[in-house]
Formats: C-alpha cells, structure tokens, sequence
C-alpha cells in the first residue's frame, strides 16, 4: 500500500488583510521554515502603542520544528518583529548581506548578540528540512530584495516578496525572470504574489524614470536643493546622489538613519558616492548653494527626522527662500496629512516644494497590474494565494488570477492564521492558529489589551476627574475635606464652580458612609461616581473617566 | 482739500493655510460684512476636541458696526460656525434658499430661534451699508452657491466662494460666467478666489462625466446597487436617482443627513424624485434585488454613517454577495484608512465595490488651473487674494495668479487674522487682528488650551497612576496603608509587582512628612511624583501621568 500522501500546509501569521507585519509559515511533515517577520505601526485607535508584531504562539508550540527564518528583504514589515523571535527562537536566519546588515543593527538595538545570522546570495540555495529555497534577484524599493523558489516534497512554491518588474534598474541587475520562466516551464505547485498594487492597472515605472526630473531640477536651481527620501531606498539615493554629484555639487547625508543606512550601504558596496563627494554639515557654509545637495530623513513628515526639523526651525540647516525641497516618496496611507504640514511649512518659510503627483518624483516599488501578469504567464502556477495586502488588494489580485486562467477553485483568500492544506489536487482551509496583533508598549509585549485601550481613549477625550475621600474606618464618618484633581478635563480656574457643585455631589453622597453598612460602601462608590458624571456632564458636556478614592483612615 | 481716501480693509479670520472655518471680514468705513462662518474639524493632536470655529474677537469689538452676514453655501466649512456667531450677534443673514435652509436645520439643532435670516436668488443685489454684493451663481458640490460681486466705494472685489466651473451641470444652470465677465470688463478691484484644487492641472470634469460609469454598473449589475455620497450632494443624488429609476430601480434612502437633506431638496425643489419611486427600508424585502438602489451616507467612513453601519452588520440591511457599493466621493485628506477601511469590509463581506479612483464615480467641486485661468481671463482682476487653501494650494495660485499677468506686488497671501488695507493703487498688510483656533468641546467654547491637550496626550499614550497618601495633620505620619489606581497604564494584574514597587518608593518619601516641617512637603509629593515616574519607567518603558494625592487628616 502506499504510503500517505503528507500536505503542505501554508499558514500566514500575518499581511493578510493589512499592509504590514508579513509573515507566512510553510510546513511539511516535521519540518518549518517561516518567511519574513515583520511589525507595523498601530492604528490610531491603539494609543500609545509603539508598534504591533505578529502573534507566534503557533511558532512556540512547534519550535522543534522550526528549521529556519527565511528574510526576503529589510524593510520594517519584513524584519521588524525578528528581536521578538529571537527571544523565543534560536534558529538560523537566512538573507541577502543587505537584509542581515539591516537586521544586525536592528538586533544591536534590541541588544541581542550572536544571533545565528546566515548570509545568502540571489542564486544560491540552501536546504531547511525537506525544504530547498532559492533565493532569486527581484527589483524592490531596497537593495538586496529577493524571491523564493522552495521546493517541497509536493512540488515548487514561489513566494515572491516584495517587488516591481524594473528592466532598467539602478544597479543594473534586473529582476531574474529567467529563473521564474525556468520554474515556469518546470510546473509550480503554488505561486504567492505581492498585491500591494494589484487594483493599478499598466506597470511601476522603472526607478530610472524619475531620473529625469531630477536632472532638470539640478539643471535650473541655483540654490541648495535638499531631497528627503527613503534611507533604506539605496537605489534612489544612488541615482539622486549621481545626478547632483554630475551637476557639481557635494552631497550632504543628513537624519541618523540616513547617515546610518548609507554607511552600511557604501561599506558593502551597494551605494557609490566617492568619499571627496561627501560633505559635513559644518562644511556646509564653506560651499556656493549651487553645489549643495543635502540628503535627508522625512519624507513620511515624521516628527524627529531631518526634513521636520529644518521645516520647524529646529535643524542646523536653516533653509528657506532660494532652497529647494524635493519630497521623493509618495505619503504612506496614514501619513497624508504629516506630509501635508510639512509641505505647508516649508512653503511659508518660502522654499521651491517639489513633491508627488504633482512632480514625477517617487515611483512604487511594488508591481502593478501587467507585471503581475507577466508572473502569472511565466510562473503558471496551479494554485494562487494573494499575499501581502488589505481585503481591497487581496480580492483584486484574486480576480487578476482568475482572467489569467488559475481555476477559481485553486485561488486561495487567506485571513492571517488560515491553516491551507495543500496537495497536488486541490487545497483547503482546515483550521486555524493564533493570529492577530500583539501590541508593543514599552518594555510590555502583548499586555495591553481592550481594557487598557479603552481606558485611554476615554482619558484622551475628556480626562479624568478623581476625588479622594477619606472616612474612618470605625464610623465612616467624613475624616477630611474632599480633595478633587482633575486632568485633561477642563482648565480648572475657569471652571471652580463646576468642580465645587461636583465636590458637594460627591460629600453628599460620602456621608452615607457613616449611615450605611459596610457591605453597602462599594454601592455608596458607585452611585458617588455615577452623581458626579451627572453633574460634570449637565454642565460641561463632556465626559471624563471618574474616580473615586476612597481611603480608611483609623 | 480733497477728503482722505478711505481704505478698505480685507481680514481673513479663517479658510487661509487650511481648508476649512472660512470666514472674511470686508470693512469700509463705518461698515463692516462677514463672508461665511464656517467651522473645522480637529487635527488629530486636538484629542477629544468637537469642531474648531474661528475666532470672532474682532468683531465682537466692532458689534455695532456689523451689518450683515453673508453665506457663499452651505458646506459645514461655510456655515458650521453660525451657531456661536449668532449667539453673539443679532444681525442678518443672506444666502440662497437652500443654504439657509441648511442654516435654519443647524440653528435648531443648536435651539437658536427667530434668527434673522434673509433668502436671496442668484442675480439678487442686496445693500449692506456702503456695500452693494450681487450674488452670482456658480457650480460646486452643493445647491445652491454663488460667489459674490462686492460693489464697495473703491470698485467691485469678487469673492467666488467655493466653484467649478461646469458647462453641463445636472440643474441646467451653470455658473454665470458672463456676469464675471460684465464685472470683468467694467474693471474689478480685487479677486479672492478659491484656490482648493490649485495645485492640479487641465479642469475638473462636469458631474455629467461620471453618469456612463453609473450607467454601467446598472446596466450590468443584477443585485441591488448602494452608493454612499454626500447628503448635500443634490446634484450627484440627482443623477443617481435619474439613472436608477431609468433602470427600473426604487431609490430608498438610508443614512440621518441623506434623509433629511433630500426631505428638504425635494420640498424646495432642488431635487427631483417621484413619491412612487421612493422605497422604505422596511419594503424592500418584498422587492426584487434588481429593482433596488440604496442612497446612504457614510462615504468618509463615518463611524455611525449608513455604510459603515452595513459594513459591520450593525444596520437592517443586511447586504454581501450579490450587492454592489459604489463610494460616490472622494476620501477627504485624513479620512483615507476610515474609508479604506469600510472597502476592505465590504470586500470581506463579498461585496462588489467600487470607488475612486479605480472607477470614474466622483468629481471634486472645486476648480483646477485651467478654471481658475479662465475666471483670471475674465474678471481681470488689479489685486490678487487666494483664498480658500493650505499654504501650498495659496502658494500655487499666487503663482498661477503672476502667470495670468497680475502684478506680483498686488498679489497678497495672506495669513488668518492679517489686515489688508487696500486702495486704488496697491494694497499693504497693515495689523493683525486675533484670528486662530477656538476648540469646541461639549458645552465649552474656547476653554480648552495647551494645559488639558497637553494632559490629554499624555493620558492617552500611557494612561494615568494616582496614589492616596492619607497622612495626619498634625504630625505627618501616615494614616493609612497608601492606595494605588492607574488607569491606562497596565494591565493591573500582570503588574502587580511594579504597582508594588512604586508603591514601596512613594510610601519611603511619605515617610519624610513626618520628619520635615510642613514648609518642605510639597517637595516631598514633588520627588515622590519623580522617585515613582523613576521606577515606573524602568520596569515598564512606560511614563504614565503620575499623580500623588496627600489628604490630610486629623
């Protein structure tokens, strides 16, 4: 008889349904790997937390089974979550030098030593398992980005990461669609695709496509001419710093990750800007504008990076009338309105503004519509599961697939925590792990919940309102003066009155302490509270979080 | 002697470097009129705040010299802030019928009565003083509008309110391009002009242009078909009705504002739909998928709208497979992931949905570059105001302005609460009056300042923890085992260990009342708040607002 077909399992633990925090589980048998492990920023209803990593319980329950994390490339959304992991998990990780430099800092940061760290090249291969994954070159908005080819005992899976089909990129090693044509041709079980830009028709642009504005830019500015950007986006710094270097003029880095990611980026040969090129701000003064080209953090209009601060007088760099800002990057959803400001201000400090769409000077690193096609017409693949987008991305790349002739049946929506069962006939959703956000606060990782949430949203919109109460112990009777405090509620000199009549509902009710029971105390608390919510919001409107402290004294 | 020319001073209060709470004060002489009196909505660091009026101090120091209000149309950004004005200000109020009846709805919301409020028609002249302003019709997002031809003893300045410019309007009445040009010929003054989409090259289509797409989705579609718009939309309700009925469709209305706004158009005869085409919510059970269009509220992704309540099966109709939604607008800039949100839903839900800008089914209501040339071509205009705009849509219309061949010294950009004195022969900004953002929260206009806002952030990032040191009168010992309460800030029970910590190092400074005179105990509860925010930072990354409340007892 034979032996039981086993199955591929695939089991996104996250970027399903979001843009952010990617990562996707592939088992057979005995045998794990994982696939990026990436956080995203919260959102704006999670107050105060710093950021959100995907939920590994699944991966703690199996970690003898984990034979390796497989990074695509170094973005946030790919390695953020990993110092989390590798508290957890002493397993090897995999990645091109650009990848690991990335998350070796990362990792310094989080001050996690000898992390099991394996440097890979685009064309290599390694074995995890049963598993073979080959790493192949694809185009992306970072340098060192790959895809995957793993090969299972059921046949061949591509995982694509992040990309765009650039035939003109920066460093003039395009994406390998030879090796996705290879695979093609050979029979792909599987094909999980990049749907970031999966509602655009036509193709990204090639990076080199912007070059041109830049060009014309440098060409008719005489004043200085400071571009935010990407510090990760290695291929755009090139490009701009080659353009402004050909003009004459000395490129200033600016922004700690700028200065930081470029550093690594030139020390490992992925970024060429000749040491005689580069200038330090206190150089600056020393240099005509016109050979002037600063290089910064900021263009997500972010509060501590380079752009804000010049924009908010509160840089070195005092800029404004005759200086030009370039914005290369498009707002990311959630930051329109930060990038906005930016632009306002630095407007009225009177500087020339060049930004997205309004100038052609950011393209996506994802690909759109037709490149996608071309992946569905050289992969073939015999299933498709669309990866790494919200619900609207997801359902249009599931659609895209079905015109490009995958059965209906074989194209999987997956929600994070999805277990896909895999053979070579057909696929099936049997189960689910634990998905969803564990929320970074401070040292606290996963311990801030509904409660803590709800709390703050109600603290952020009206404040809070506390009186103590002291009584004895014996009596109940009244042992001092009510004391009220109130926060964030209204400002307390214009409304005294307001928090005397609160005060007086709140003795009225503290004084059938001294009447009542014990037992009746926590109900006296409760109607104490309730009376004072009354009173606050009869007159104010306004609702803030009441606390009654209600001390024993003997 | 020839008597001293007056001037006549033009006074932003709002609508300048934003987009919203526009508000203009003209003023000559002895008389002064009020262009709109809108409100804005808060940015996200305003927590907990309702709207943001502008500041009317200045008028409320010129009272007697106000002879009249003057509405553009009834946008919130026009007419929001007329509940406070006329709490302040007993004077008249001009606008078409449909902007006051917008007005009439908000003053009873906010139990004003007997307002005094004055319906004018597009080509009505009125007399306000030395003013004489005739109102022009011009196409926008709402019934209703015009723009404003302000005869005043020095020439005629021409406001244009909020406009496009829309040959073929779904009311037939396009904007009266010819009386611009009767002003224009006979010499204007001065042009404030809306500058919201001055940015953006060629023109805004017509209303008109979106219909084939509509007509599309029913000619295909054979499930029912909602469409989220704007309820003052008329002109957009209009069309879709028109198309839907043409289809064989009932139109039913879900949404508060979609009901009332349409109960109002259609009795004043903005709008037209037939009774027996209409449909309630509870009929249309017994009516055919086909045969049904639903108009609602909620394309912002409003939180209590129509449409977010169907995406979240909190509304009657319980719509998924089979139905399409088609969002009828644009996300405006900081609601992006509310309405990216309610898509991603209702293609969870199995929805077919469709929406801007993957399908033509929205068009702005303000003019782009090619508009505003022509109106510059027509009206000719000595001085120059972009109104209307954040800095960078000023700043571009500035530009367009000397483009069109105004004089680059007579154009003025200008900032809220500026004072433009103007003359025949140039203009000079010559004083500022108090201009700036008045908060509305719950009962409280104006209260709320940098102190609550600033403990609003505070709270809402890590919450609050208060502790109750009961200590005695007399000799400052401790009365009490010292009670702990936070709010926000952990989750308690997993941190009992810290509460207890911070406890341990509040109860060793309270220790210190006892042995120091009374002279040093606000120091003491000062490095109490310190010696807690320390200990609580270390275990927790976490800095709550710390609160050390000391009740004294005897």
């Amino acid at each position: 008889m034979a032996k039981k077909q086993s199955k591929l399992k695939i089991i996104p633990l996250g970027g399903l349904g979001e843009i952010g925090k990617n990562m996707t589980v592939f088992e057979y048998e005995n045998d794990i790997i994982v696939v990026d492990c990436g956080l995203c920023f919260p959102s704006e209803d999670m107050l105060g937390i710093d950021h959100v990593i995907p939920d590994m319980t699944y991966l703690e329950e199996n970690y003898s089974r984990i034979r390796g994390f497989v990074i695509t490339h170094g973005h946030e959304d790919h390695i953020g979550a990993l110092p989390y992991a590798l508290r957890k998990f002493n397993v090897p990780i995999y990645g091109t030098r650009f990848t690991l430099a990335l998350v070796e800092h990362k990792l310094e940061e989080a001050r996690i030593k000898n992390a099991p760290l394996r440097c890979v090249m685009p064309g290599d291969s390694i074995e995890l398992g049963c598993f073979r994954i080959e790493f192949i070159k694809v185009g992306h908005s970072i340098a060192g980005a790959v895809a995957l080819a793993i090969t299972t005992p059921l046949g061949v899976v591509i995982h694509t990461g992040d990309f765009k089909v650039d035939y003109t990129p920066i460093d003039n090693e395009p994406i390998d669609i030879n090796r996705f044509a290879y695979y093609g041709s050979r029979g792909v079980l599987a094909l999980l695709m990049d749907s970031t830009n999966a509602e655009l028709a036509g193709t990204t642009p090639s990076e080199v496509e912007i070059g041109k504005t830049f060009e014309k830019v440098f060409d008719e500015e005489t004043g200085r001419v400071i571009v935010a950007s990407f510090s990760s986006n290695v291929y755009r710094i090139q490009q701009i710093a080659d353009i402004a270097i050909r003009h004459g003029r000395k490129i200033c880095l600016q922004g700690r990750s700028m200065i930081y990611i470029t550093r690594i980026a030139r020390e490992l040969g992925y970024l060429n800007i000749p040491d005689d090129c580069v200038v330090s701000l206190e150089k600056l003064s020393h240099i005509p504008d016109d050979e002037i080209c600063v290089l910064t953090t900021g263009s997500q209009g972010e509060s501590m990076s380079g752009l804000f601060r010049m924009a908010n007088s509160n840089h070195k760099l005092n800029i404004g009338r005759g200086d030009t800002v370039i914005i290369s990057a498009s707002a990311i959803p959630g930051n329109e309105k930060a990038v906005s400001k930016v632009i306002n201000q630095l407007f009225m400090r009177g500087c020339n503004v060049v930004y997205d769409p309004l100038a052609d000077v950011h393209v996506s690193g994802h690909a759109r519509r037709d490149e996608l096609k071309l992946m569905f017409r050289l992969i073939k693949p015999k299933f498709f599961i669309p990866i790494h987008g919200e619900a609207r991305h997801l359902y249009h790349h599931a659609q895209l697939a079905e015109q490009m002739g995958v059965d209906a049946s074989h194209v999987f929506v997956l929600n994070a925590g999805d277990v896909l069962d895999l053979t070579r006939r057909g696929g099936k959703v049997v189960g689910r792990v634990p998905a969803g956000e564990v929320l970074v606060d401070g040292a606290g990782i996963g311990d801030v919940g509904s409660t803590v949430l709800g709390d703050r949203k109600r603290l952020s919109q009206d404040g809070m309102f506390a009186i103590v109460i002291a009584i004895k112990r014996s009596s109940g009777e009244l042992a001092a003066e009510p004391l009220v405090v109130s926060r964030g509620f209204v400002y307390e000199k214009d409304f005294e009155g307001v928090l005397e009549d609160a005060k007086a509902v709140a003795v009225a009710q503290a004084l059938r302490f001294a009447e009542c029971g014990r037992h009746e105390w926590n109900s006296i608390k409760n109607d104490m509270a309730r009376g004072i919510d009354n009173c606050l919001y009869k007159k104010t409107k306004r609702a803030p979080l009441i606390m009654p402290l209600i001390v024993e004294v003997d």
